[in-house]
């Protein structure tokens, strides 16, 4: 994968998950919300109470379970998350609201806590209303099965057209203390077709104030999650969310200091990992691209370039057939809309120049063919007017999209 | 094709096209600068001074002839445009500039007039110099050859991955005389890849003054060639031109009166008629799409949620697939980033309503499936909250798309 962060990812951190955190237990089940009959229902729970952060989708369509999760993230602190695969639960009106509080109530009642202590969330075809009845069975058949080795089930759930669940877990020290993280994500991309959504879910036994929690994920947010594109399709039912139970007995982190600067570097390397990872995973990609933009004089700016790169069907579609086409590199930072000058412009693939200053590179074409040929490539870009940057992660563009995209779901 | 101006593209039409107005000719030659051998050097002359009005890519890295035609454009007049396929001169520098200039003077030299006096204009390969050699035996062949009856082959040396050469002619009455106009355009779109570029030239023997003919055509490009989406990638050499030439003898147009707008609606439905044929005939195009948004409180909103909805590759995958699918359309028009009320919204395909204030309708399946399998098909979108609106034309993606920019041109 080209990632720096792999022994967050091994095998055995992935399989522990978002259970790696005291206090905290897990299960996926099979309610018939997937047709496939896969896992599709997942609970995750802290009998301990937890600060809770969440970020989400600012679709303007957003689904119904992102409202009832935005008023429990008002609250401050939550018990647990319940989520299903299949049906997304959007554009289903007054329905959709009464389900999204049902799912709430069911799992409150299973875990002897109250609807507003239960997040909830869906992922799935839009316009369809979830079959409560068996959404009912299978809430309080996860309740039954909570474990704390339950994390690979729950990440299993709540997939769709992911090819594997990304998770991870990882321990720090704080205030003197080991402190634990786990998550479990879904979500080629903002990509999905019928099965819009990226979902984030993360644990951790750090005592951290609310405030400062939210603080942390919305910034770390802007540096991970919203640097993928995939599609450039931005879900109705996008949510990251952060639940901090403190058993591991830190000093609660009231304030910004090291500890608060430890914490935020944790959930920034978990972040960008599972972002990383949703962008390698995007429907039908053959190719991980990572586009770094730099010299610009904003991050705002080094971001839009990155984008309009990131994004372009012609750019994805070259990589796709390794060709090595600045041409339409350049071309897609051309019209980002950002202050560009052509002269001080350097385009690299794999740290290999091919635009320099305002014309192409001569370059080593059998090196640059080895580049192109490669899984992960690197593509910078450094506009020479500025110190600021952003790296943006993305994948090609394949037959494969267009095949998983372009039949009829029904 | 779906569109009402059938007649101005009917074949005699699309066979006159430059030089249907008095006092034009045209060539294309074949001067061996595409690699398939086909037409690719064009010329379009008048030989009485025609006012010149011109509009350009965007595009921070534009091309070298974008330099020069601006500075012809500047001068208010041109006799002449000189044009290639097969290779842009984009990204070429310093070297690219002398070459866009050499264009001019050899034209301006087989023409007897002056370099200031030459349009020119080159679509293809990008990051690549002009084989000049050949470009200026290209040239004077071209010149040579110019005839009242070559607008089709002057169409067809401008063509990349067009499948067919946009062009056609009209008239009207203008002050009591019969006023003629012509056209010949290419580009599938701003989706060239290698080959970027759309390209429109225009000729008419209207007399107009020439900052009212840059107004109209201004004007008019707004909502036409601005209005065409493919992919989304704007190209580095995108340019439409009008030359009037006056041979019509109608009382000039210096005013903003009856006379100028019923030039300025003549031009119009010339630059929609090529726009709506440039997104059917989009790279690998199965469907031609009009996006119809109306019901915003401005122009720039309803383009704004159009344009989202044309470039959304789900979308576009989706009609592939003749998937009525429109949650994804809703999903791409929430987040265009413009004010929207899913309450007040309303989403058509074909005419028949499938998303109803927040939730789908219900709707025919036999009727919806029939609109899916035609190749035209219109989307409205009804945002319910104004009174303003604005229609996008696009195509949709597909394997061939993938195909045709996936493989490796070298």
């Amino acid at each position: 994968m080209g990632m720096e962060d792999i022994d967050m990812f091994s095998e055995q951190n992935a399989k522990a998950g978002v259970t790696f955190p005291q206090g905290f237990k897990a299960a996926g089940v099979k309610a018939g919300i997937k047709k496939s009959g896969n896992l599709d229902v997942a609970v995750i729970y802290t009998e301990r109470e937890a600060a809770a952060a969440g970020v989400f989708t600012q679709n303007a369509v957003a689904a119904a379970p992102v409202f009832a999760s935005k008023k429990v993230i008002a609250t401050g602190t939550a018990h647990a998350i319940a989520a299903n695969a299949g049906c997304a639960n959007a554009c289903t009106g007054a329905q959709g609201e009464k389900d999204a509080r049902a799912m709430q109530e069911i799992t409150a009642a299973a875990l002897g806590c109250t609807p507003e202590d239960v997040l909830v969330a869906s992922t799935g075809v839009i316009g369809v209303n979830l079959p409560m009845d068996k959404m009912e069975a299978g809430l309080k058949a996860a309740v039954a099965a909570l474990s704390t080795d339950g994390s690979v089930s729950a990440g299993n759930a709540i997939i769709t057209t992911d090819t594997y669940s990304k998770s991870c877990a990882t321990e720090v020290m704080l205030g003197g203390k080991q402190v634990r993280f786990g998550a479990i994500a879904k979500g080629s991309g903002m990509i999905q077709p019928n099965m819009a959504t990226m979902l984030a879910f993360i644990t951790t036994d750090a005592a951290i104030d609310g405030k400062l929690l939210q603080k942390a994920l919305s910034e770390v947010v802007e540096i991970s999650f919203n640097m993928i594109s995939i599609d450039g399709d931005m879900s109705t039912n996008d949510m990251a969310v952060v639940l901090a139970n403190g058993a591991a007995g830190n000093a609660k982190i009231t304030s910004e200091g090291a500890d608060y600067e430890t914490f935020k570097a944790t959930l920034a390397e978990i972040c960008t990992g599972l972002s990383q990872r949703i962008a390698s995973d995007g429907e039908g990609a053959t190719k991980f691209l990572t586009v770094h933009v730099m010299g610009t004089k904003s991050f705002a700016d080094a971001k839009t370039i990155a984008m309009s790169v990131a994004k372009s069907p012609l750019v994805k579609t070259a990589f796709f057939g390794e060709d090595p086409n600045w041409g339409r590199v350049i071309c897609a930072v051309g019209y980002a809309g950002v202050p560009m000058n052509p002269e001080t412009t350097v385009v690299k693939f794999g740290g290999i120049p091919v635009y320099v200053h305002g014309v192409g590179a001569d370059y080593d074409e059998t090196a640059l063919k080895q580049v192109m040929g490669e899984h992960d490539i690197v593509v910078d870009i450094d506009m020479g007017i500025g110190t600021q940057e952003a790296t943006v992660w993305t994948c090609d563009f394949s037959y494969e999209y267009v095949k998983i995209n372009g039949e009829y779901h029904t």
